[in-house]
Formats: structure tokens, C-alpha cells, sequence
């Protein structure tokens, strides 16, 4: 079975929504989604003003498999990759840009944001991400036993033995 | 046996190849290409400023590929297609701009030069080779018998008169 190549979770999967939501909020765009270059959705967000967005597995698989042709143009010019693909339709658009070497961020715009503010603060949410992806690398979490721990522990053992006084 | 889906011959072709000539003079870009959307190369120009390019049957299918894929990402937000796909890497970029329901035109680019020019003469081009192909469906070539055939006819028809008496 195929399995994200990214694993985001707790505080910097939140980290990194936060850093979506303000993507969206700045640029004005629809959505915006982290996606894996197997085609998995890691994280995304829909800006509020922006009408029920098609499959995101669907555009999160094609995206993904694109950007794998585009790697494949990119190698016949001597390079290792396309930094940034824009594409525009009549209505919507679509800016990508990468992520490390493994994932991909999307943002999906209409009309209503202009392609050079979509440009600009997906490059800075590039950046933020990336900060965020480098935190979990030198910092992989761990269990920590903090205080609160120790005191759900301590009434879970408690439940524990009373169920096993009262068995 | 797959065929390319637009036949670019005679007089066409010579005006679509001026119009590519003068695209790569106008933005300094490197290799103008008509690439059908099967992934033939139909027409291609190099700058005389350019390298010698990679495989451009690599290039025209994976480009032509790349837009199918673009096509149906299009399709999940209720677009036809996507009217320009741009990828920049950190050397050489790639301009993508429909060309009709058939074909592409390409336009590779370097740093040298500025992707507006690029954007702009492209989409010129484009409008210069959309009237070419208008007028192609408008006058599909017809065999006409001017004089000069009449004369080369003439020649042909003595000739194999001379040759049946002489048999």
C-alpha cells in the first residue's frame, strides 16, 4: 500500500494550517493544500468566500502526477525541477510551487486575486512551511511525561485498581 | 497508427515558421514549437542564440501529455481548459498556450529572458498563427493547373508520346 511520503501531525500540522488560513486571507485565493508528490492531501483549507471545492483527492492525485511530467521536462533541460508552475483558465487558476522534496503546495485562485498576490504570498507560505518542516526534522516528537501526564496516570491507575478491588 | 491531428504544410507552414522566427527575435526566447496535442512536434524554430536543444519528441510528448492532465484538473472546477501554463526553473522555463482545440504552441525560455516579453510575443503568435490556421480551413489547398503546370503537363505528356513511339 502506498503511504504519505509526509507525515503532519499536532502542533505542526496546526503550525502549518495556520500558515494556509493566512495564505488565503492575504492572497484572496479559494484553497490551498499541502499534497504529497504520490498525490495525497497532507493538509488543506477552503477560504470562506469560496464556493464547495471539486474532489481535493482527485486534484491532489493530478497535480501530483504533473508535477511528475514537469520533472521529467525539467531533467530534458538539465534541471532538477520546475521551482513554480502557474496555470490559468477563464475563471480559475492554479499556482504551485515545492515543497522540499516531497511534498507540493497548491493554491487554487479565481478571478478575484490577482495572480502576483497569489505569487507572493504562496512563496512566503513556502517559506514558513518550510521553517515548520525543518523544526519537526531537528525535533522529532517525542513522549514527554509532563505533569498533567502524571496526574491522568496516576487517576487512571486509581480507576485501575479500584475496578480490581471491586471485581 | 496514430497521425498528427493538423496538417501544417506549404505556405502555412512558411507563415507559422516567420511567425515562430519572429517570436524567438521579440522575447529572446530559445525554441518556439507547434505541438500537436497527441504530442507531435509540428513546427519548431531555434533562436541562434540558443544551445542545441534536447529531444523535442521528448519534449512535445510530455508537454502534450502534461496538458491533458491540465485539461482535467481544469475540468474539476468547471473550466474547459486552462488558456496558459507557465513553469519556471531556475535556468530554463516553459510557456504553454492552447492553440485552438488541436494544437500547442510552446515557448522555451532562459533567464535572459523576461517572462513578460515572453508571455506577450507568445500570445502575439498565437493570434498570428490562429488567423493562419483560419485561413487554411477557410481555402483548403486546391490543385490548381496555371500555366506553369500546363507547360510542365505538356512537357510530361510529349514525353511519353516520344517514349510510346520510340517503344
Amino acid at each position: 500500500m502506498i503511504e504519505p511520503s509526509l507525515d503532519l501531525y499536532g502542533e505542526a500540522a496546526e503550525r502549518v494550517d495556520a500558515v494556509l488560513v493566512d495564505l488565503l486571507a492575504q492572497s484572496r485565493a479559494r484553497y490551498a493544500l499541502v499534497v504529497d508528490r504520490q498525490g495525497f492531501v497532507l493538509l488543506h483549507q477552503r477560504a470562506p468566500w469560496a464556493p464547495k471545492p471539486p474532489s481535493l483527492d482527485s486534484l491532489a492525485t493530478l497535480v501530483a502526477s504533473n508535477h511528475s511530467a514537469n520533472v521529467a521536462i525539467a531533467k530534458l533541460f538539465g534541471e532538477d525541477g520546475f521551482r513554480e508552475t502557474v496555470q490559468q483558465g477563464d475563471g480559475v487558476g492554479t499556482y504551485v510551487e515545492a515543497l522540499g522534496d516531497r511534498a507540493l503546495l497548491l493554491t487554487v485562485f479565481d478571478e478575484t486575486a490577482p495572480l502576483g498576490k497569489v505569487k507572493l504570498f504562496t512563496k512566503r507560505a513556502v517559506a514558513r512551511i518550510r521553517e515548520v518542516l525543518a523544526d519537526v526534522r531537528e525535533a522529532p516528537p517525542e513522549l514527554t511525561f509532563g505533569s498533567a501526564f502524571s496526574a491522568d496516570a496516576g487517576a487512571l491507575l486509581d480507576d485501575l485498581f479500584d475496578d480490581g478491588t471491586r471485581a
